[in-house]
């Protein structure tokens, strides 16, 4: 299994933490004793649209009841209505989308036990406060081109971004970052190399090619020089080499190999090689909830209710029935063939149903995670301007963990920063806060990266903590250890109940998982209808 | 010095070859013995433009007659307008931008000793045959701000695209290369740590950091493990992690260490790590010569004389007078008080002039390299649909040695591939073939990478063979071994002639270096010019 490359379980959940969470792929299951092994080797069959000609004998399509209108549900009702179904989506929020939430000028959104928060940001500023990239190898991107949204990259890799860790007290660019850990990892292997360490392993043939290689992969010196690293080029300058004898005026000292290893800056190096992170990506020109609006549009917008919030699950054997309450707290009992219950675990699990202790047990296995995003808008794109760094984000082991710079409206005159996006005790703290105070103190602890900039030119702020999001309650979600059969069995329909959302899959946080999932559901349900 | 990082000089013009010359960042200098040491410390000057105010008593700005509308050309004029120099452009072509050329539908060129191609692409296709990326940290994102061109980022690196050797036969994906480097890198050094090879540089302190930074940056086992890397989700999958039980079908199978360095792939892994080629980049939206464009409506096009090709060039102590044959072959002086020459070296080397032997020696110093561009044109965006490449560059041993896919234009009808990206004896041999059998053979090539889709969805192609273009004849230059005294006499004025380009700067092949020359001519001219 290729999950056997993370080692132990401990060590995985260590790794999950330091790449920081956002959006975990979970092939790593097996680790967490998830999936049997015998299913691992297994891959995802074609995935193959419900048509309506597939229902042969002049039969209706099923009446179909969808719980949420987050990318889950929306792609459950979308597809299935390409076979005809008859779909009715329930929306507890007053919008659609779940967290594929883009946030603009006006937007108002009132967090749990707290107050109102209203978006002051200029027109055509906005944050993309939930999924916000999307790699090219997603199913996310088909949807993109199906639904007509435009695509722009998104500018997940930066060597010109910092990487600011408190304890050195100066930002270093991600290129000097790495240059340094190229240059030392080879220097120490040639080293070995050349002292025969690793003779067991290596013919002389193997020896001579991985010398060249890490000649070239770290800038080092050869033999004659000891293999040693020196810095160069790589690391960047303060000012660029340019016309007749300038040469250029290169970053900073190089550290030594103890004290770069010692920084532990090197930590942030794997997230660009992660399979879900790994440039290129790319995100919807105009905000991410282009793609929300598109399913929308195709769905139709009279088969979504908002502000009705599930209270009850009943399967029939027959039907399902769904009894909801409206905006004005009425309460309401729809009935459908099916039901496909597309919101977070965690809020289907207080969700009267009878569909079992098992089922409810299951439900309450997964654990939602604290998770805060702030956009901050300002009036000049000082870090294009003063630090020529163009989109990219910005690693630190300051409170803020990322900072976003926009991937879009490059040289134009206004930009949102995403001013932090962190995580569990970040987030919960921050989230404690009133809005006001979370941007205030982004602000201060930006400052120390990027200086004065960083809160003088501060327009606006809206500052988003998913875990106190009313209907959402969390950034995503996470599977304790061995709760394999939780997942398995609610990837199966309870009764006429379907479970759908990335929390059903191996791209936990990602649109890419809720399609997936979604998709799932419709084929078993519309194999289940046809066959009937 | 940090040039030393590149070891000795044989070695540094391997890299150099290896790079594949996509414009060599030349902070190299110092190795080829071209820049003293006491001046390599030295950085650039802010440039400080000229202004009209900076003649204070009354005096005129002089006459400057500028030879070439490249982009250090339309600089010189561009910057030297701002005080009100009367400058007039000689260009030897009807067109301006030099080797920043936009090649669209109806384009046509006549090669040296060749026909005449004309580009048959659609509306709104295009290829960048010269410059097509500019890194965030270059002088030329400054002139597109300040000029008004808008830029959206160029696609440098893509996990997804591919590394192709022939020997292997299969394309691999970047990132699989990539995943596969760090991990047998990590695994050999953390060896070699465990059996104290290396306690002589590490305490054991740094040798705790080192294996769990190892640990992350290869996905390698733990001790128990012997460090063994044994691949994991950073190779990739052919199908994707999914829903459910569907943990993703990896690429291929894992090389052995002894297979992985046999094969040679990890040496397309520098390149991105590289100074000037690191991500972020950018292009401007529509076509680099956008720039060129904005450049001459702000300079006026009336001061641009096309198909002017310079005769002699001669210093007459109080001015300068430049003889040159127009579009129909008639001669003409052109007399101003100074000349900036932004022509290739080795085409001023062939100009007659009164400058003396030295600088006629200095002249023929740098040698111009053979580089080829293919551009080809395709129905279908097939490296998105059906290899799923949004972007990027596909590295090959085949003698196409880059392929690009398209920065824009993503989930479009059509798009224009770069077909080749090849320099030196590639691009001499394809040079060589008339222009519709080097896109017959750059196709057949292409499909061993791709498939028959590189074959059976083209549209049209235009191969630009840069050696083979009148006035330009190269890519870019080289200079020699030991040139610096050549490099260092053409930086300075020859009596009242100037000289500028990017070949007399560290960012040969690129616009910035161009632009860092003229701005460093015209601040030595305006200098004069004022204190005179």
């Amino acid at each position: 299994m290729v999950t056997d490359a993370y080692g132990s379980r401990r060590e995985f959940l260590r790794k999950v933490g330091a790449a920081g969470g956002a959006g975990v792929l979970w092939a790593t299951m097996g680790a967490l004793g998830l999936a049997p092994d015998a299913r691992a080797a297994q891959p995802a069959r074609a995935y193959v649209p419900p048509r309506a000609g597939d229902f042969t004998d002049g039969r209706k399509a099923p009446r179909v009841v969808v719980l949420g209108a987050g990318v889950a549900g929306l792609t459950t009702a979308y597809e299935l209505a390409k076979a005809g179904y008859d779909c009715r989506i329930l929306e507890a929020k007053a919008r659609p989308g779940g967290r594929n939430w883009t946030v603009r000028a006006g937007t108002e959104e009132r967090e749990l036990n707290g107050g109102t928060q209203r978006a002051e940001f200029s027109a055509g500023q906005y944050l993309n406060a939930g999924p916000a990239r999307i790699a090219q190898h997603m199913v996310t991107l088909d949807y993109c081109r199906e639904l007509g949204v435009p695509i722009e990259p998104f500018a997940n890799q930066n060597a010109d971004a910092y990487v600011y860790l408190d304890g050195v007290g100066t930002p270093l660019r991600h290129r000097t970052v790495k240059a340094d850990a190229h240059g030392y990892v080879s220097e120490l292997l040639a080293k070995a190399v050349d002292r025969n360490a690793l003779d067991k392993e290596l013919t002389a043939e193997d020896r001579e090619r991985l010398l060249a290689f890490l000649g070239d992969f770290g800038a080092i010196g050869g033999r004659a020089d000891d293999r040693a690293y020196r810095g160069g080029p790589r690391r960047g300058y303060r000012t660029p080499p340019g016309a007749a004898a300038a040469t250029g005026d290169p970053y900073g000292e190089l550290p030594s190999l103890a004290e770069y290893f010692a920084r532990g800056s090197g930590r942030y190096l794997s997230f660009e090689v992660d399979y879900d992170q790994a440039m290129m990506m790319f995100q919807p020109v105009g905000g991410m909830d282009r793609i929300v609006r598109a399913f929308v549009d195709r769905i139709g917008e009279r088969r979504i209710s908002y502000g009705c919030a599930v209270r009850e699950i009943r399967d029939r054997g027959t039907g399902v029935e769904v009894r909801y309450a409206d905006a004005r707290g009425r309460e309401h009992v729809e009935r459908a063939d099916f039901c496909v219950a597309a919101l977070p675990p965690h809020v289907l699990a207080r969700t009267a149903h009878n569909l079992g202790p098992a089922v409810q047990s299951a439900l309450r296995t997964p654990a939602p995670l604290a998770v805060g995003k702030l956009g901050l808008e300002y009036r000049r794109r000082w870090w294009e301007e003063d630090h020529r760094i163009y989109g990219g984000i910005t690693e630190t082991d300051l409170p803020l963990t990322h900072v976003w710079y926009p991937s879009h409206g490059f040289h134009s005159a206004r930009g949102v920063l995403v001013g932090y996006y962190h995580y569990r005790e970040d987030a919960l703290e921050f989230g404690e806060l009133p809005p006001r105070e979370r941007i205030a103190r982004a602000v201060s602890l930006g400052e120390r990266i990027h200086g004065p900039a960083h809160r003088e030119e501060l327009a606006s702020g809206f500052a988003v903590a998913w875990h106190r999001i009313p209907h959402i309650e969390g950034g995503w979600i996470e599977w304790p250890e061995n709760s394999g059969a939780a997942y398995d069995l609610l990837n199966q329909p309870a009764g006429r109940v379907y479970f759908a959302g990335d929390w059903l899959t191996h791209y936990i946080g990602w649109q890419a998982g809720a399609i997936g999932s979604a998709r799932r559901a419709v084929s078993l349900l519309h194999e289940r209808s046809v066959s009937a």
